[in-house]
């Protein structure tokens, strides 16, 4: 049967279509009802219009066919010569998965299933219209489109979003960020501002794309953040600003990232504490995963149990903070999974590590409690040890199997000469602290005590050992009662902190031979987030002669083990941003690159902070997902291409011409 | 007096100020009130932030400032040593205008100003803070901020941002934005989704931005529309899409144009009349005038007086359409300014051109009533007739000056064979249809009967007429009680109307020796507005042999003379879309350039339609601007450089090199 009507349609010599023909795809009667809307039989004809579902099925005396509507509902349509005409039951006949149609007809009852006693209604066609062909590929796809869209080749990315999984993520990526907006303008009185997305190269981090203009030497750069322009809009008078903001960055594509993404991006002037930024993003947070999404989200509270934040409307909602150098310490990294209770044993009372120990000299390790059932043989996962899941050290990993390895486990080692035992060696309390058992999993690991290792080996660890272990060492939820609770399926909470007093900068890494230990410059110091960071006032007089010590004002706020967002209070003092320019991170061109904003606040520019939000990303968690690809409706792959339109593309060197560039 | 406070602070060696000094600046009371909020005098002191509005006065026993808080209102500072400690009393006296500032005290009344009851307050000040100093700049423009803020050079645009003016204009802004979302969301039932920004190079019309990439031959360009992916997104299951998105346009920058602007974009499926798009859009201007901008908007009623149209929410709002031949006739431009009644007159019956009358065969008049007083000399006014003011043929132009001009004003041009008489010429239906007297002017020019002059030389003269005599001509505005009023200040008011049945094609205009005439190519055609709009039914035929007759189910909005908006029921069919490609305009690479829409429509595409609105001249226009930079917060100038930040700029050969481009 040919799926498209077109082909057997007779033509002008020229290959137009015949007017009539056309008109029925142009001319068609407006719906009445949606799906959802039909409860009852009717006793006039009703309209619906949408796609068919499947391919229809042709009985002897009947055709049927499933109509799915704009809401993705579906009812059955039902043709037959006592209410049908002919020439309608040979449409519909010859018509298939996706096709576009228009439905008239009276509704009635299916003839009930066999057991079932739900009444279904259908449509007894008196009038159909196939308004587009779906066409060969949609009936090539209709059975991976019912059973696994997930798995629709991306250049048909329009027929996977038809479907409810991809319907849903973008349906609630509209809801959440319409949310946020009224929230940001209506609660906080935010003001809504856009800035150029052709602005001015200013390297700094990630790479940027650049824009060239039809004047020689001269390029636009698209902006990785709107950053100095929302600083610069501080200083014009406006004391609370955001923008759901497009912004460009120009890296590998790793796992999941994409060359444009967006942020929601505020900034607020006469800050004076940053406790006033994080209040707005709480109320953000909370309300987005209680309102929009209809999801718990959770806490740490001051006993590292996790309770409930409810909705901003019902109660203050507060994420805790936690310090830098408290996450580094128990979690060996600056964004934990806080759903996971792992957390690490300092060992440095009982021994020193041997390699490298004078830079690397912290010890700590990691137990994690009833791992396996020592009755049985066991061999350790081999991802919590394979080279390919560390960047480069790993942990030291053993499976604890007999009373004899809860006490003497670290022997070999010391024999070994990989750990040193200290003078306060104690081996009761070393037994106390560990309180190992056997079927745990210890691993150890040095560290520096000022880490630019993010995560450290042993934070690798445990981020490995919660994905090996899914249903293991759940961080215990407070219930209304006050009870405990770790019986609970991990993917399915969430779990929000803020992290503060970030090191101000951190040294720049260095080309080494070492393949184990990384090797930092001991004079090229960069921000570790932005040189527009303000530094703790309690830390400031080290800014002269020991800036690696200075904490920043700078806050992230951590979901689930992902950075969702990071903000600061900034520099407004011209003077200080100069000084960190240039006497601290020494960029010889900071006039060039920054003068602009410089300027800017040297205008009586006031106080200020702010923040970014990744949009996608807790758009994503929001509804789920793993991959921000889904809540994107065009997302590029991983080369960078999108498979839609298929850009990028070439482009004639008459056009490169009028930019004044030509190709290499 | 210096201004720059740091100067003064001792420093350390390294240029880092004291700590102590720097804490002044960050470390502040928390504003309790703003400036509003001030109504009695308080017992108790209260903070207020913001900005010293003017230079402190000095006075032997006291001191004072006006500070200016983020809302923009002041109020009056007051220091003096029964209150104030001297050293806070010496820094205001060092402070100047626009430092930032935090003042803490209690509220008095101001003593009475001579003549005047009203009661004023002041703030007794017990507390003060420089945060920052407003420097030299701030100084030096103080007159021009208080005088003439437009003026304000435009690198310091972040201080004319804190004018009264400049601060509505992005407020309005905001509101309206935040408006048009929730009423297309709420009422309207649309979904926000984002489209790509890295697109795809597709040459059509307007310059693109183009994007290099880090692989050989690879460049996006930054989209002129999100048209194609919204067209996408309609084969994708959403049946109403939004998007207020981001544009690039890289053309010549006249008078009021930006390299980047911004579409309120929207696309609805399953759509089978243009009305149904249109009623969207006459909600949204209508609650944008009621609501937001709080104006009166009007439109053409049968009898072609202004009749008012309301808020959506009060009444059904409903702004007429007008067909493409009648407003080329009557007014001889697509986009007429409806709030003057000028319109003109056919004279065909009496007269044809003599020159070039096969192809511009039409002869018009266009009258201005009572232009001058005939007791008087008069000179028509250069700019009627200057040719600075006409794209190429101007219309003649004359004046009415005495009872006979108003009888034989033809003559001398049908004796210097400029006109010729028609055989049906009757002077006496000549005299009534144009009604003449002296101290009126008349202008007559020809046209072609299919004018692809846009405006004609008499539609531009109409233009000129209308900047010219500002308080004549108005079209009668329908009042409450039936009567006409035509005195009215025609820079208040707005007249929105739809024009609709455009031609679909235009014949490509051709390089040509005649300086008067444009000269049209045969052969090449091109799409009025873009190749995806669909022909009216009723012309459909034409297509094939004729489609420049065919007119196009294409739609503007236009308000003020302004088209602030297009769209039009669009080709969902692939095979008709691959015919007007192929056929009808003869694109050579359609597959390559729109193969990916082809294929989208192909896969069931249901029909649809759409529109987008230009958001930057909707905003001017509601804040009463001529200019689309007021509404933008950082516009780039007509050499398309943002003067804040000084883009574009160059960019190092080095970094080029990563794209695999060079410079020419």
């Amino acid at each position: 049967m040919l799926r498209n009507h077109s082909l057997l349609w007779a033509r002008h010599a020229s290959g137009l279509a015949l007017r009539q023909q056309i008109a029925s795809k142009f001319c068609f009667p407006t719906a009445t009802h949606s799906v959802k809307d039909i409860k009852s039989p009717t006793d006039r004809p009703i309209t619906i219009h949408g796609h068919l579902h499947r391919k229809p099925r042709i009985h002897a005396k009947r055709t049927f066919a499933e109509l799915r509507d704009e809401e993705g509902n579906t009812i059955q349509i039902h043709m037959a010569p006592e209410f049908t005409d002919q020439a309608l039951i040979d449409l519909l006949a010859s018509s298939g998965p996706e096709d576009s149609v228009v439905v008239s007809g009276k509704i009635q009852e299916k003839p009930p299933k066999k057991g079932s006693t739900a009444t279904e209604y259908e449509v007894a066609v008196s009038h159909f219209q196939n308004l587009n062909s779906g066409g060969i590929d949609a009936a090539q796809l209709d059975k991976l489109k019912h059973a696994n869209p997930s798995q629709i080749p991306p250049q048909f990315r329009y027929l996977q979003l038809r479907t409810p999984y991809y319907q849903n993520a973008l349906r609630t990526r509209s809801k959440a960020v319409n949310y946020i907006r009224n929230l940001l303008i209506e609660k906080f009185n935010f003001l809504e501002i856009d800035t150029p997305l052709l602005f001015k190269s200013t390297p700094e981090g990630a790479r940027e794309f650049l824009v060239p203009t039809r004047s020689p030497d001269r390029f636009y750069a698209l902006p990785q953040s709107p950053q100095q322009y929302k600083q610069i809009l501080m200083s014009s008078g406006f004391s609370r600003y955001f923008q759901i903001a497009r912004c460009f960055r120009d890296e590998d594509l790793r796992a999941d990232r994409q060359p444009e993404f967006t942020q929601v991006d505020l900034e607020m002037s006469f800050v004076n504490d940053k406790r006033q930024v994080m209040k707005v993003i709480n109320s953000v947070i909370s309300d987005l995963w209680n309102k929009v999404g209809n999801k718990p989200i959770y806490t740490l509270n001051e006993d590292s149990h996790l309770i409930r934040v409810f909705s901003d409307t019902q109660d203050p909602a507060t994420f805790n903070p936690v310090t830098y150098e408290e996450v580094l310490s128990k979690y060996g990294i600056d964004k934990p999974d806080l759903r996971s209770s792992l957390s690490f044993v300092d060992l440095l009372n009982h021994f020193k590590p041997t390699k490298n120990s004078d830079s690397f000299g912290v010890l700590e390790a990691c137990v994690l409690r009833h791992a396996f059932d020592p009755a049985h043989n066991y061999k350790i996962p081999r991802s919590l040890t394979s080279d390919e899941n560390y960047k480069a050290r790993k942990p030291i990993v053993i499976a604890i199997k007999t009373p004899e390895d809860v006490k003497q486990w670290y022997r070999k080692f010391v024999d070994k000469n990989v750990l040193q035992m200290n003078d306060h060696f104690d081996e009761h309390e070393l037994f106390k602290k560990l309180n190992l058992a056997p079927g745990d999993i210890l691993a150890f690991s040095s560290r520096a005590r000022r880490s630019y290792e993010n995560p450290t080996p042993l934070g690798r660890f445990r981020q490995i050992s919660i994905e090996e272990f899914p249903d293991k060492w759940n961080r215990p939820i407070v219930q209304e009662d006050g009870s405990l609770e770790i019986n609970y399926d991990r993917s399915e909470i969430s779990v929000g902190s803020w992290v503060i007093d970030f090191p101000l900068f951190s040294p720049v890494e260095m080309e080494s031979q070492d393949k184990d230990f990384p090797v930092y410059s001991e004079s090229a110091i960069e921000s570790t987030h932005h040189p527009f960071t303000m530094a703790n006032l309690e830390d400031y007089d080290l800014l002269e002669h020991d800036p690696l010590a200075v904490r920043g004002e700078h806050y992230d706020f951590v979901l689930n083990g992902v950075e969702v967002g990071g903000g600061s209070r900034r520099i407004h003092d011209p003077l200080i941003q100069e000084y960190v320019f240039k006497s601290v991170l020494k960029i010889n061109n900071h006039e060039q690159l920054f003068g602009h904003l410089l300027k800017a606040l040297a205008m009586g520019c006031p106080p200020h902070a702010g923040i970014a939000l990744g949009l996608d990303r807790l758009c994503a968690m929001l509804v789920g997902s793993q991959s921000i690809r889904d809540v994107i409706a065009f997302p590029k792959n991983q080369s960078g291409t999108d498979p839609v339109v298929e850009s990028p593309t070439d482009v004639p060197t008459k056009t490169l011409r009028e930019y004044y560039i030509q190709k290499l």
